[in-house]
């Protein structure tokens, strides 16, 4: 049915194929538009998202304008706002497509059925949880305690492919500081590699 | 056996009193002095800890020596660091008592042996887990989109009562600010309040 998202489940977990069928038909595929929105701040997010290839961001706008993105969902990554999802409340958060993208959407009602029917898609889904927790963390830690020019440092190594796929104004949205400090931080290690490579 | 959790747990779950005895009966009591570390960086995280009374908080060192705190845990909150109870990896931060505090200790494997025999306590468990990662998802945000004076005004109306327990240095290491910025606030803050109250 959708055999990206199955091959990556056959691959996380030891679900057998019959369960991975039974998960892959309750799932809806939507096609994105770079820059289409899929939740938009005010609505409840009432879907759990596959990403099967593309780029999403989570990202939050200040009654100022300015947006600041919380996390990126690459390809085979899952993401929503769970605490509008959980509690059937409005959304804080908008989740965009930053590239052309496709996905895969589960219903609330249709997941939480899946979830009590298959132990093992649990189990799986609760690893999925921790690890966001540990990510949350981590990324507090970073934002807390880092300079620019470490945050900076930090993504370009994390997500070494982001930086072509992405504005510069949403990696600064990212990092938490200004468009003109990131462009100072780059033109900076610009002038420090093209002095290494004069020696 | 520790009456004032055995209440909490009452108070926030429909488990039958057994299952509270039972459960209550797994952990150790321990008393920590004003700055006792309860887990150091670089040990494994081994318990789960209720918080009885006093206050506890989270925090990281930087190799600089700067001190990051991710979160305070007060009275009926409990703590740990997740990944390294997890994984069984040493933890990246500490665990200290901010102030002479009581805690409860469960070791992982006796409340692993609650979770599996206990399906309420499971649930419960779940949703404190979605509490700490919508916690998470918010401090991201205020940290990422609030300027200093934003961060300490939503600090002192989220935790009213820290101000008087906390040295000022710990909330500038929460607010991800330096001492030097907090103090600018609060002495703008008093000449503020004072000017109104001159009127």
């Amino acid at each position: 049915m959708h055999t990206e998202f199955e091959d990556y489940l056959a691959s996380q977990t030891d679900l057998p194929a019959g369960k991975i069928l039974q998960i892959s038909s309750m799932a809806t595929l939507r096609r994105l538009k770079r820059n289409e929105m899929l939740l938009s701040a005010g609505e409840v997010c009432r879907y759990k998202v596959f990403v099967i290839n593309g780029l999403l961001r989570n990202f939050h706008i200040k009654p100022d304008g300015n947006e600041h993105i919380l996390h990126f969902s690459p390809q085979h990554t899952w993401t929503l706002d769970v605490e509008s999802y959980d509690k059937h409340t409005p959304s804080l958060i908008n989740i965009e497509a930053v590239e052309k993208s496709t996905v895969l959407l589960w219903a609330k009602p249709d997941f939480d059925q899946l979830l009590s029917g298959i132990p093992e898609l649990k189990k799986f889904s609760e690893r999925l949880i921790s690890r966001t927790i540990y990510n949350n963390r981590n990324r507090i830690l970073t934002i807390l305690s880092s300079t620019p020019e470490e945050r900076y440092a930090d993504f370009v190594n994390a997500y070494p492919d982001y930086l072509a796929r992405l504005p510069l104004r949403m990696v600064a949205a990212y990092l938490g500081i200004s468009l003109k400090t990131l462009t100072r931080i780059r033109h900076a290690q610009l002038q420090r590699e093209a002095g290494i490579m004069d020696k």
